[in-house]
């Protein structure tokens, strides 16, 4: 039976203090949750989002097909994380444009959009957020918290931050803080949303425009980073932009090409010899990337959102020292990276295991073979998704 | 005795057909020479440029204190290619915004400012521009065709367009076409410029503006492909800005301090907390690096270099074969490659290297172990140096 999802929303009069010393005041969280809870509450999964998703995880909601959650193929019933034994919970972050306050929504203090005036927030301040929701839904401790990416960031800190709330952390494709190339990938996105004309210093919003521009580069820079080199060759190589006559070369070539350099055969059309007009496919493939992003992205979200993947460090208040940084977690942990990831490369959830192993943790990590660069955590992979299955089925063990 | 360079320029009023099937009439060509060319003409060495560099190689103007050669390192009296054996041609290839014709100049055939009309150009066209000058200054032959990246393709396309007219190729940290990520890399950039609402099409000039914006965000996301992850991690890691008040955290922690991951020790001031504002260092250094080459290169020069970058492609007419491309060549070949380039990395040498020796083709490669990435080709290092200088030797050899 296909999963039905179908998002909730909760209101929080209480003000959310943040790292920054500014508060968030009267705010909505969005959420989703799948399964049941069983009487003693033992058997909840919360699942943490990256970038640009949210809290439909998995599922697709009635009467609207391809609407699956961006974890369905890891989450439902019968799946690697099996919503038949457990109550998984997906949730939408503060700041985001997907649901859950964010800054196209109106100030309580001023009446006005916040836009701009968002409060920066951190991945701290998200996992506080969390838990105050799972407070209000009666779950005392999670069977475990997952996530990729940034959303791995959040499962870490949970263990930090609540190291007796959460038994299980599951952190996929993630790293224990930006390196300097991740952090200035996120500035140049940043900077062209931000010198973008229509960007209006953030309050866009009263200008009735939106930073499309600035929003389209951030995206295709972010997917340049998304991507292998050997995945991108395979997949567009230096073949030329389809032609408007049906052709042999319309088609992009089927993934599982010859990843070799080079990718598929050459492209014998003549060149366009044109500096503006698309003339190879992955011109075309980034541009379509773009531009459907910067339909439904919001950018002051996107602003800060790369901001708290800037600021996450737990090593910061211990002289850069990662295993004293851990050393509070308490959870047992899965980790797994995937080698062509360059964007958090395996080395980055290496250093997590050793620093978890250092601390006498009880840590399973894999390392999966496979060709999809950092986008490999949301793809399906046998092994990937037989790894998680086992992990949880041994969650699943401790609940009987 | 220090090297002063003049800057020469020569009219060639014959027009040059283009790979495009356009042509380019009544053009200059700014180039520089150092050293001095022997009576049978046989000791010419032409140095080609790659995307932000122009016919100043080596030497400085006189007065003109820090006005070095881009290759000055590499180049001079007593260097490794030494100008007190070798006559030295720097040339400024067409399209460029430092001397030779370009897209700032003014169309004979219109009477107005080419902007975005002046034609794309190719690494042939280059080539065959550069073999114009060698007559007319009377050099049939070159000793040896060298250069770096985009620069590097053009000494190997001089082997392939005129085997006869170089008896050897240096060819530093290049590639015999670009890859999908490199092609992608480049048409974020060109988003950024084109989508400048100060483009005007191309033809800003006429509008009395620049897109600088675009132009910034292009040089920030090109310095993060120069520069390896490593070595971004060792100068900047996650280092804050300096703040105002002098203080210990206040200079660039040196080169060569710990590259581990994480690189500097933390800095444990606290957070700015603000998505618009400088925050760590290695913003404030992508923002200084795209502020200076706004005010300094030309957008349509950019989209032209990186367009020509894009084409290159020998074995495009070959099925892909590089080895049967390359089959034509008759020079010997010095290939140098640095480890932790991962723009043109050490794989794509070892392609060409590959493609040469099948063709029984006299090659020297070497693969220099160095942190800074891409930009190492234009850095000092010992043993590329050395390499280098050998090279040379041997090449001086011949000519006793």
């Amino acid at each position: 039976m296909p999963l039905i999802a179908q998002p909730q929303s909760m209101h929080f009069p209480e003000a959310l203090a943040l790292a920054s010393g500014a508060v968030l005041r009267g705010y909505d969280l969005a959420y989703e949750t799948y399964g049941a809870l069983n009487a003693d509450k033992s058997n909840a999964v919360l699942v943490c989002h990256a970038l640009n998703a949210s809290h439909h995880v998995a599922g697709s909601y009635a009467g609207q097909p391809r609407s699956e959650g961006w974890w369905d193929n890891m989450i439902g019933p019968g799946k690697s994380v099996d919503t038949d034994r457990f109550f998984v919970i997906g949730i939408n972050n503060p700041g985001s444009c997907f649901g859950s306050t964010g800054p196209m929504h109106v100030n309580p203090d001023t009446g006005r959009v916040y836009g701009a005036d968002f409060p920066v927030l951190t991945v701290e301040d998200w996992v506080n957020a969390q838990a105050l929701l799972l407070d209000r839904l009666g779950i005392a401790q999670l069977a475990a918290v997952m996530g990729g990416s940034l959303g791995g960031m959040q499962a870490l800190s949970w263990t930090l931050q609540y190291p007796d709330r959460a038994r299980h952390a599951v952190v996929v494709a993630s790293a224990p803080n930006l390196t300097a190339e991740n952090i200035a990938f996120n500035e140049v996105a940043r900077r062209a949303i931000v010198t973008d004309p229509d960007v209006h210093g953030g309050h866009y919003y009263q200008h009735g425009v939106v930073p499309k521009r600035g929003l389209r580069i951030a995206r295709m820079i972010g997917h340049i980073t998304y991507l292998s080199d050997d995945v991108m060759n395979a997949k567009f190589g230096r073949s030329l932009k389809a032609p408007t006559l049906p052709a042999a070369h319309g088609s992009l070539p089927p993934e599982g090409a010859d990843p070799a350099r080079g990718g598929p055969a050459p492209d014998l059309r003549e060149y366009l010899y044109s500096t503006q007009d698309v003339e190879f496919q992955i011109e075309s493939y980034l541009r379509y990337q773009g531009d459907k992003f910067s339909d439904y992205f919001d950018a002051n979200t996107y602003l800060l959102i790369t901001r708290a993947l800037d600021y996450f460090d737990p090593a910061r208040q211990h002289g850069g020292n990662l295993a004293q940084a851990l050393a509070v977690a308490r959870a047992r942990f899965l980790l797994v990276s995937f080698t062509t990831d360059w964007r958090f490369a395996p080395a980055r959830s290496r250093e997590m295991v050793h620093a978890l192993l250092e601390n006498r943790r009880d840590v399973s990590y894999a390392e999966i073979d496979a060709p999809h660069g950092h986008d490999a955590f949301l793809l399906d992979d046998a092994r990937y998704m037989s790894v998680v299955r086992s992990y949880f089925d041994g969650i699943a063990k401790e609940l009987q």
